[in-house]
């Protein structure tokens, strides 16, 4: 592929993401523009341009600079928490230049969406939401690679007023660092993600805690192997980003939940009955499905269903882009 | 240790379990009684016969031979699906001689007892309930190891009726394969493993099940990633096995699982209320459980509360013995 050129690219929270990108644009791709990181404070930014992954800083404190960061910007990322989302683009807006394009990397969208049009207004169309499903169990600028989004999804979630030649640019930024981009609307994403990663996340939470509620809890902890193990290894996430996913994502999970938990209690209902065959169905149903998922890698096995490109990176989720 | 010896152990289902027992008896331990393998077809001893895991067998449909293995026995123990329990013991008891204690495999306690109490009727007390915690993804006699054993938990639940020395014979012929040997009532047995691996598998098979219900069913698993690929290993397990285990432990499972749905309910509450804090901490307390239970080795620190030996095995509870 043509490298992907740009004038400038403004981060906000260079951390694994954020980083990640800016090494990616320019170890990988040989792009030449100039890339500005934006903290909170000097020193969360300092850290990335000691390790040269910017060429310079500015923070949320310092008006002027912020300004200057912006001024001839092509592209802005924001990854930072999404709950700052709006926040950030209130500080932003009064210095967004018209031919700016901005992203995200939120795990969520229609919240981000949300809070874009309440800090943008009519200039929405600038704003392209995305979601680079990437991460690595360490955060931080010094777990930034260039290679992270290699084979990895980013999945966009244009917006009606997006120019199409804007979300093609942020399609083409990503596809620089070898990412594969899909599309689909923000409610399926959300849907998508609450189901596969975001439920699963409460769930897993949800067990444990169950079993410290429980007198004998040591000693099932004593017994606890593998099962356990697997089944609640996303138990030791952050409890602050999975809050936040909770209630940013909450309609989408909400709804989940709620035909999860009617399906428990068709299971409970067979348990209770005695119904084996039941019990069998739904079990056999579900390895089949698991192992098919498995199978291919956990890759859709191709084709373009809902203008979404196959999925290629299946390790990462659940990873909080922009923590 | 000392060597444990015994003059002749009687194997049904000669398969994973029941073959490494017989193995490590005699390639670890060094014990030179006979092991007669008891199949209900004569292939399926056979292969356990070719390999000399056992020294000779005999079938369920052979009365005399059945006889014939019985007799003069020390040991028997039961390594077949749980649910065969109480018909096996009825071909047993007009067989069993005073002197033989009759040991098992299954994964659930109080079925297995019921059934023994119904097969063996006065004759109880040579019933010893065992549960060894050992399992590995292969099954069948191939799969057997002379060490699957080593360091794993076998638990006890001796009944009211068993001689001291009874259980402590089943006791050191666990020992004598390297296991560690708890104890434990058997209500107990039961709640503690419906709680960190029976319910586990349900929930897991039901996230799968719930997202094949959905019509984007393919979308989502096309985006699942590692969360998804964890919290899901243990819905690729055997469903005519996971159905028995559902209904053999039903009241322990139901009590686990009515417990499981009131967490989420609470935490579904705390979702739709936004109520962040209340999340977080679910969630903080969760994790910090699951990385001291992590940083343990998943063993417990140590201690004999209940009288139960240190955990050392924690990647197992889930096998199937006896299948």
């Amino acid at each position: 592929m043509s490298a992907f050129s740009f004038n400038k690219l403004v981060i906000f929270g260079v951390g694994l993401i954020g980083g990640s990108l800016a090494r990616a644009l320019r170890e990988r791709n040989g792009a030449m523009g100039r890339v500005i990181g934006v903290g909170r404070r000097a020193h969360s930014v300092a850290r990335a341009l000691e390790l040269g992954v910017i060429d310079a800083s500015a923070t949320l404190d310092d008006e002027a600079a912020l300004a200057a960061a912006l001024e001839g910007a092509d592209l802005v990322l924001l990854a930072a928490p999404v709950a700052q989302t709006q926040a950030l683009l209130e500080r932003i807006a009064p210095h967004l230049e018209p031919q700016t394009i901005v992203t995200d990397a939120g795990s969520t969208k229609g919240d981000v969406i949300a809070a874009a049009r309440a800090a943008l207004g009519a200039r929405i169309g600038q704003f392209v939401p995305g979601h680079p499903i990437a991460g690595r169990e360490s955060s931080g600028v010094e777990a930034a690679l260039p290679d992270l989004y290699v084979g990895r999804n980013v999945v966009l979630c244009p917006l009606e007023e997006n120019a199409p030649e804007a979300v093609e640019r942020i399609a083409a930024m990503w596809r620089a660092t070898g990412a594969v981009i899909g599309q689909m609307p923000a409610a399926q994403h959300d849907r998508v993600f609450a189901s596969v990663s975001h439920l699963p996340h409460v769930l897993s939470f949800a067990l444990v805690d169950q079993i410290l509620a429980t007198p004998d809890a040591e000693l099932k902890f004593s017994f606890a192997a593998g099962g356990f193990r697997d089944f609640t290894r996303i138990a030791a996430s952050s409890p602050e980003m999975w809050r936040d996913v909770c209630l940013a994502n909450r309609p989408a999970l909400l709804a989940e939940l709620d035909a999860y938990t009617e399906v428990l209690a068709k299971l409970r209902a067979a348990i209770d009955a005695g119904d084996g065959d039941a019990l069998e169905t739904v079990f056999a149903r579900s390895r089949a499905a698991r192992e098919a998922w498995q199978e291919r890698g956990g890759k859709r096995a191709g084709g373009a269903a809902a203008g979404v490109a196959p999925a290629v990176g299946n390790d990462a989720a659940d990873a909080a882009p922009g923590k």
